[in-house]
């Protein structure tokens, strides 16, 4: 048998075994009672080590070799790439360390919401110093063994491509435009009214499954739940997004459905036929991101899209003139500087992964201490939003689930995902000039077309730049998005 | 190390896959959108052969012999027992004996429904064959592995210790007295009134979930979602029982939930210390039905439990003659032959039993071919039920889905689960003569106690008709059961 081939049925098990994890994953989350955590816990770790350990087995390297001198098609030759750059991956991390790093993870994960409610940094510091101490070493040795400065190592570790020199050259631009769009879009927008009243979890339920649906999302191979932290996991097969509802806020719900579906839509339309092999799945993270934004920020939020969302929230919830499609325009579009995140505009949202990226890019170059955040944090929440948050830390540097579980390097893939919408839709809009008419009536079925064609079924079979390049002309930059932001919030077009 | 610690660590690592297995089927059942199946056939298919072939791995039966010359303690011993009984089950089938059962299993219980549906007995045999074919192979190498008949062989499997010597023996003495008990029952059965009405899901599910509660299901490690087939699965930390509803009769359902409830609490009491080992798991199927069936059918179908049930179905239902505890109890003691044996009231299960019974024991033992079972079917239903099955195979040998699915000698086990029941509740009301008492009020903290310290916390450490003898003092017979049927149905008692 080829080598490759025989290197294919390698990765099929492990991805079968992926498979299961994420399902049990996704219950987690949804479904397990308050007790059965650690027995969990303990199978999940167990499962993620043989998965491991099924990738680092010797005659994979020799397999994977081999078979890049076989006469291999060019989904073949991006497969086996993929393959090689997990199995480098796994290898690059001693398995101790590793382990370490998730013991030192997991305990600090635990007592974070506690600590963060109680705004206690200094005890946060003493679960968190040993996640940062292993996680630069982790990325020391991913650097090693791809060549890459520790920092970029964990950028590539989400996104494949991406750099600090990438990110200088993008976030530099947008830094010299956004402060002054944030203060001019903050003084240009207009007042909403607030939709009061009770909405119920099962009519905000109806209203989002009709959305997704709407948007394409596909209910036979995929469910829609409820979690503390919305999400979207499952498998390509069976795509499960979760959201939270709050009965006196429908807004934020309906919306965070509509980010997941963007998600979703992307997972399930992968190509069937690499379910089980790498050249099957996305593309990184800034790519997944993108999706979920450009459905989110492009579509959802534009004002055609909330004309065709106002009757159905209407039909729901009455016919009130807060529902409205200026009004529900007005909500979406609002601009307003804060100290949460995962709060923010689409405006102010670049301002809070600047800081963050600037940050943890100095906290694993070993440029700056665990000691330094809160005071760094401060500096650049005054410098970007013109807010404090000394001794607020539970609204600053606590805020976030991404560094107590050592996700260092992502947050940049969320405003690179920004952009990339942008620059995405502007090229389709470049194409399909009605489509801001076709969202007016909500039927994104042409642009779902060629989202598909050109992002969902490469699943990772071209680098992502290539991919970018191939389906938007250019290299992503700042542009689409500086044009799109002015557009929006500047002439509240 | 100790041979048999590592063999134990081994065995930790499959129970951890065989935790994520549990999982997943539990939400295939539960949650799975309708077109995910392929997908998660194969990724369940994968992790089932994952475990197969590290309890397979060559150095398994090495540590287990030698681990065999270490001092060990009890527990250990009968741990060790039960991992040799799985190696050796696993040495005993070829694998490619039991991949081709697994084919023919899918593809036979994918048609089975359909075919159920439409009656289609010919249709079925085309299917079904090869099952028969693969499991009498199947029994037949599991025979000889065990020094069994190939039927024992498969009894055996279900619930260790269990033969057809052993069936004939209590099985003969129910044939002399059940058709007569049956007879008269259905005779001085008094009439009750069938309780009308829309009975709402939430409302179903809020009662359910009470008297799980209050029967000690622990909710912090378990739940209770909807199916289409009840059933109780997941893993002792965190037991996922299902039932479901119909909104024009809560009465089944509500006796369902307890039903699995039995099961329920049997998983929770497993001894955590040995949670990813075979010793700390249940003893096998006749012990596990025992379990369901001393709470459905001892406890909560006795006339003292439906004084405590009535008022808890009246404050959610209304105040109405039909939820009376005694017209409940007219409910829940009704005798009524029929064709379908999950529809069976207590007193005529059993015949059910013994026909399916005895036809599977020829069926796998090569006396009969697939092409006699309607016939055979019909004549016993005649003679221990009164009823003709001729032409209507739907409602006679096409209905369950033990067979389809391979589960041949399975269905004793649930025969001699009321019957060990009967003798274990029996036992317990001579060691506490209030216990009916505690029953009229909802408390079972007692017999909870008394079934913990005897079935629950032993896990499989030992021999099931050790486990009986210790409990009860005797061997298995079916002296209590038929001393309970009778008082029940005859004294109406």
């Amino acid at each position: 048998m080829h080598s490759y081939l025989k290197l294919t049925q390698r990765l099929d098990r492990i991805a079968k075994l992926n498979h299961l994890l994420s399902i049990v994953g996704w219950d987690e989350q949804v479904n397990m009672p308050d007790d059965s955590g650690d027995s969990r816990a303990a199978a999940m770790a167990e499962g993620s080590l043989m998965a491991q350990e099924l990738l680092l087995a010797p005659e994979l390297d020799d397999l994977a070799n081999k078979a890049d001198l076989e006469n291999l098609d060019s989904t073949a030759k991006a497969n086996l790439k993929a393959i090689k750059r997990q199995i480098d991956g796994a290898k690059a991390v001693p398995s101790e360390l590793n382990h370490a790093l998730t013991l030192a993870v997991m305990k600090c994960h635990q007592h974070w919401r506690e600590l963060r409610k109680n705004n206690d940094w200094p005890e946060f510091v003493k679960v968190f110093e040993p996640v940062v101490r292993l996680s630069r070493e982790h990325a020391e040795a991913r650097a090693a063994a791809f060549c890459l400065t520790p920092y970029d190592a964990l950028l590539d570790m989400y996104q494949e491509g991406i750099s600090t020199a990438f990110l200088e050259k993008v976030f530099g631009g947008l830094k010299t435009w956004l402060p002054e769009l944030i203060e001019s879009a903050v003084e240009k927008q207009p007042t909403f009214q607030v939709p009061l009243g009770h909405f119920s979890v099962e009519d905000q339920r109806s209203i989002g499954l009709e959305v997704a649906g709407i948007l394409g999302f596909n209910f036979r191979r995929g469910r829609l739940d409820v979690s503390h932290h919305p999400f979207c996991g499952g498998v390509s097969s069976d795509v499960r997004m979760t959201t939270r509802y709050s009965t006196d806020d429908f807004t934020q719900s309906l919306m965070g459905i509509i980010h997941e579906t963007g998600h979703g839509l992307y997972e399930q339309g992968l190509p069937p036929e690499y379910e089980f092999q790498p050249v099957g799945s996305t593309c990184g993270m800034m790519i997944h991101e993108s999706q979920s934004l450009l459905f989110e920020m492009q579509i959802s939020r534009s004002r055609q899209f909330l004309e065709f969302l106002s009757p159905i929230i209407k039909k729901r919830f009455g016919d009130r003139s807060e529902f409205s499609s200026s009004n529900l325009c007005r909500i979406y579009q609002n601009v307003k500087p804060g100290l949460i995140r995962i709060d923010a505009d689409e405006v102010t949202y670049p301002a809070h992964i600047l800081l963050r990226y600037e940050i943890e890019k100095k906290l694993i170059g070993r440029e700056i201490s665990v000691q330094d955040i809160p005071d760094l944090w401060d500096e650049k929440m005054k410098a970007y939003l013109g807010i404090s948050t000394r001794g607020n830390d539970r609204d600053g540097c606590l805020q976030d689930v991404h560094w107590p579980t050592g996700s260092f390097g992502y947050f940049p893939c969320y405003t690179l995902g920004a952009m990339l919408a942008a620059q995405l839709f502007q090229s389709y809009m470049e194409l399909n000039t009605k489509i801001l008419e076709e969202v007016s009536i909500g039927d994104t079925r042409n642009i779902n077309a060629w989202l598909n064609e050109k992002i969902w079924s490469k699943g990772s079979s071209l680098h992502p730049f290539e991919l970018i390049k191939n389906a938007t002309g250019s290299e992503l930059s700042d542009n689409a998005y500086r044009a799109h932001l002015e557009r929006r919030y500047l002439n509240r077009d």
